[in-house]
């Protein structure tokens, strides 16, 4: 961590008996911060709140939110700033014994490293052998129960694969560990629903709204992947991706992928 | 909380940055506790040294865990204490930076109030609406991704409502929230098979050794549960306790309940 405000205060230490730490109880944001300007911004915040409300937490007043991310990435040219809103230290036991409380956690980290330039050769994916497992009441939102993701990620550690595609146990394809997917079908662009598992991503969002007289949520299945005339993967910080392998298909990167660069670059 | 340890030290707070709290990255155990001395101990000890092997967490000698759970239980009759061994500050991102680090958390909580007798009477219980994820990979573990228990256990208020009883998606009974549940059919004493989603609880443990020649783990349907002759929940806090009632089905505390808490009550 660069910074870290609690509850606005410069602090690197949270209660022991926060609802986060013991459950998972809470939602997060991970952040693109250029010169102390947020990219997605509303997008981040639209999010936050939709997940607040489906689990029940209080909403934080986005002008509190942005001046932390504001303070916490001052000075950085290029940060990641995580929020974390959480119930707080409300009670021990499933049912909160005290509702309307959270904690709020805005901290800025150093940029990741990243090797080459993916955004022009791509990258090389795998997939995944843990299967997402299919939960409607949590799908979607971005909280803080993560082992699949820890699990799955820590499948391979061939640091020339990129990322892990996640399936569910249908065999629906649903995204990667840290990425939503695209598929590109003779101009129509694909990405899956998450209604049953999964996170809706920032950027999958802002594609979607953009693209989206040639975009469609989907249920998308393995033996589509092959077929797809251009894959690529988008998330917050790295943007887009164009996917050059799963396993042992292999593709181009391709003109839609490319034309979404080049729309995400105006941005 | 009463008392609080922090990888040993008096302390009510842990890093912002730690895993627990941006993934629940981690295991836990609730331990009853009578006059310094923890019940099941043993039980305990197994099923968080099998957690953390299963989730690649290092693991924490048990002389070190009783004694901080003497440390924290001290001076207390009754009190419940935690353990928690998250992979601490170990870097953001679902992979950790850093392996073999680990963040332990030994606290104590008041006993939590009982209304009435129900280890006499019964309790009552209903039917989740929320369905578990079927996820091999975490199923059994007492892991820190509780979500679903704290979503299913917002689904009611009604305070004379003692538990839930969770199925997964292919209506299977798989526990109550905070207990797993038995059902007696014909002297045979059966309980859910948890290798697809479910926690191992540790007095489910000790009851399936104690009564091994009666007792089957298998797959419960939702129809097996108005013909059971007796059902009764556990966990390490309450012991065992009759159902009375699930939503509309009623039932009468049994001689098997009655056998498995006098069994209980010599340990």
């Amino acid at each position: 961590m660069i910074e870290c405000l609690v509850d606005g205060e410069l602090s690197e230490q949270v209660s022991a008996a926060d609802r986060a730490f013991h459950y998972g109880d809470g939602v997060y944001e991970t952040i693109a911060v250029f010169d102390g300007q947020p990219r997605f911004w509303q997008g981040h915040m639209d999010r936050l709140a939709a997940g607040c409300e489906r689990l029940d937490l209080p909403a934080t007043p986005q002008a509190v939110l942005l001046r932390e991310v504001q303070t916490v990435s001052a000075g950085q040219g290029r940060c990641m700033v995580k929020i974390i809103i959480s119930r707080g230290p409300a009670g021990i036991g499933f049912r909160p014994a005290v509702t309307d409380t959270s904690t709020r956690v805005v901290a800025s980290f150093s940029w990741p490293p990243v090797d080459g330039q993916p955004e022009l050769s791509g990258v090389r994916t795998r997939i995944c052998d843990l299967r997402l497992g299919i939960q409607p009441e949590l799908a979607g939102l971005n909280h803080l129960n993560r082992l699949e993701q820890v699990r799955a990620r820590a499948e391979w550690n061939d640091p020339t694969i990129h990322e892990g595609i996640l399936l569910d146990r249908e065999d629906h394809v649903i995204s990667a560990i840290r990425s939503n997917i695209f598929l590109v079908f003779n101009d129509r662009i694909l990405t899956p629903r998450l209604d049953r598992c999964g996170i809706r991503g920032v950027m999958r969002a802002a594609i979607l709204a953009a693209f989206r007289e040639r975009c469609e949520q989907r249920r998308i299945t393995i033996d589509m992947l092959p077929e797809a005339e251009e894959i690529f993967l988008c998330n917050a910080l790295h943007g887009v991706y164009p996917v050059n392998a799963i396993d042992h298909w292999h593709y181009e990167p391709g003109p839609v992928s490319r034309e979404v660069q080049e729309w995400l670059a105006e941005q």
